[in-house]
């Protein structure tokens, strides 16, 4: 077993504590990864506050983790000690199901669906007819030193990323790009981006860099600015009135809203036959008219991170036309007082953790 | 001006009663058609009622008519006296924009959007800065003895199919078939029809003759019987619970229920990646729950009939599968008692009217 150390919540209603912990050795085709970063996505506040009623406790979050490999189970790993990997929402899958086979990891229709970076697996054994396939009820994300997880979940972080700025790629990045790439975004295509926080972020840069126009919709009125700078080429503040200026015109709409919100002010701001996306609000969304539905063809749907292979094209992609989150850097003590802020919508764009922090404290106890 | 007569309501609180109206000659590329049967739709109920708040009175109804041809505008016009034709919801559009030029004319763009065979433009002048490009607010239906069409907008029947059986897919029947053509239904898919009335009737049936399994999801117990004698693979009843049996297993959800209903029952029926289609309601529906479109890629969207090169496509579809609604035919002086039954949910399964009657009925005035 591997000695280590992290931060969890013991309950709902608790913060997050430092604990030693132990780890499996890596198997044949793991990797053991001694982290560096992880990003603080908001999902790891919902779940810390059990508010998808699915946490398991402890609950140690973390899935945008970056670190390098020190250990690769078996002679023929595709990784070495010492490569620069990073890992996002899954550390494995059934592997044999038609969406794993098919190179879409994150709809993992085995018994367990994939198993999560961190809280086990997305179907546990209570809602899987008993049967626990991965063996573990919970698993403990990236707020810790040390991570072990399937070499084909592992993706190769480009030189040219920094790795602090490559952490939140790995979720926010690739839940933003795999929406784009599934509904087609290109060059000359408008899309409007619903919430700016740490995932509105990506989507500017990515569907800018895919050549997209893109506009912000926001009620922060202090984010105004900075989307401006960020790159979107035009922000919305206010309501459906302000809206309807922009006309049927999107090609895409793209909501990183975390929460429940209305979709009828957005809908008619979509062409015919086109999507507005959710991927930020995995609970119940608000009543919808079908008459603008039915009217335009339109459609309203969900997507879910993306998969192995859209993370690693979105790293290469962001590597490749200089794109980099806006990340403030903490260290883990101040990990309870990020989450506070994040609930308040008071990050800018996202927390990324230096792991450093912990064997600091490690190192002094 | 040609005299006309049909049954109409001055009100949304009245009857529907017999009325005297002058119709314009038709012009270059226009069709003058008397009608022989004419469909009675639940949206013509809405409409009469003004249950979509769009409704101009008097409102004459009728979107299903088959009628023969007594005059053709113009030399070349691809129609001569005589022949057996039919006319949907549609008897023009801007013919300019880019659905239009597509072939997609009930998602018309242009400054008015379509123009409906009864209650006028599809965005009057109100709702289009003041003008009216089809120069008339009000249109009239085909509760009546004569109708004049733009014949691009007048179907052909095909002599394999009765008269009175071929109104209903003038609408039911495009309906339901656009969906399907749209979300590619084929052989060996697996088809939900959720609400079984005069669309459900016709979805059943053109999704079978299309190779597909189809389920129909109905609350009256009534109904169960017929929908496996009228083609259905199978026949839920009941609630949620009675669906999870059914697993997610469905290609294409259709819901032709004319009101709103809740979705989150259906969604988790659907296969990764399939659309929830409502035709039914063109109003508010219920909150649906994104969780489990993200989960699997799932997607709600509307659709508004079809257009008119699919109307013929599934008129000639019919008449090659030996396909034909069930219907009652009646009188027009019925037509008010139909209305109640048709909002009782007695119908089985489309109130057809002869034309004959009213003709009987002018005759003896």
């Amino acid at each position: 077993m591997i000695k280590a150390h992290g931060y969890a919540a013991k309950h709902s209603f608790s913060k997050l504590k430092p604990i030693g912990f132990e780890r499996e050795e890596p198997g044949l085709g793991e990797v053991e990864i001694a982290v560096m970063f992880c990003g603080v996505c908001h999902s790891d506040v919902h779940q810390v506050r059990n508010e998808w009623g699915n946490s398991v406790y402890p609950c140690m979050p973390g899935h945008e983790i970056v670190g390098r490999v020190t250990r690769a189970g078996g002679d023929r790993s595709k990784f070495a000690a010492g490569d620069l990997v990073g890992v996002g929402c899954m550390i494995d899958s059934c592997r044999e199901c038609a969406p794993c086979t098919g190179g879409e990891e994150q709809y993992c229709e085995g018994p367990n669906s994939w198993l999560a970076t961190y809280n086990g697996p997305m179907k546990p054994a209570a809602m899987a007819g008993g049967t626990n396939a991965y063996g573990r009820d919970n698993t403990y994300g990236g707020y810790s030193d040390v991570l072990v997880a399937r070499e084909e979940f592992v993706l190769r972080i480009p030189d040219k990323l920094s790795p602090k700025a490559a952490a939140p790629i790995l979720c926010a990045g690739v839940t933003t790009w795999s929406p784009m790439k599934r509904w087609g975004v290109k060059a000359g295509d408008r899309v409007g981006v619903i919430g700016f926080g740490g995932l509105g972020d990506m989507a500017v840069k990515l569907a800018r860099a895919l050549g997209a126009e893109v506009y912000v919709f926001t009620t922060t009125t202090e984010k105004v600015a900075d989307a401006g700078k960020l790159g979107a080429t035009g922000v919305v503040e206010g309501d459906a009135e302000a809206y309807a200026k922009l006309g049927n015109s999107f090609d895409l709409l793209l909501s990183t809203v975390p929460e429940k919100h209305k979709v009828d002010p957005f809908v008619p701001l979509l062409k015919r036959d086109r999507a507005f996306v959710a991927v930020g609000a995995l609970e119940q969304m608000s009543g919808y008219d079908n008459s603008e539905l039915a009217k335009h063809r339109k459609s309203l749907a969900g997507s879910l991170i993306g998969s192995i292979a859209e993370t690693q094209e979105v790293l290469d992609f962001c590597a490749e036309h200089g794109i980099a989150p806006e990340v403030q850097v903490i260290p883990i003590q101040e990990v309870n007082r990020a989450y506070k802020k994040i609930e308040r919508g008071e990050v800018r764009y996202r927390y990324v953790i230096d792991m450093a922090s912990l064997a600091a404290e490690v190192a002094d106890a």
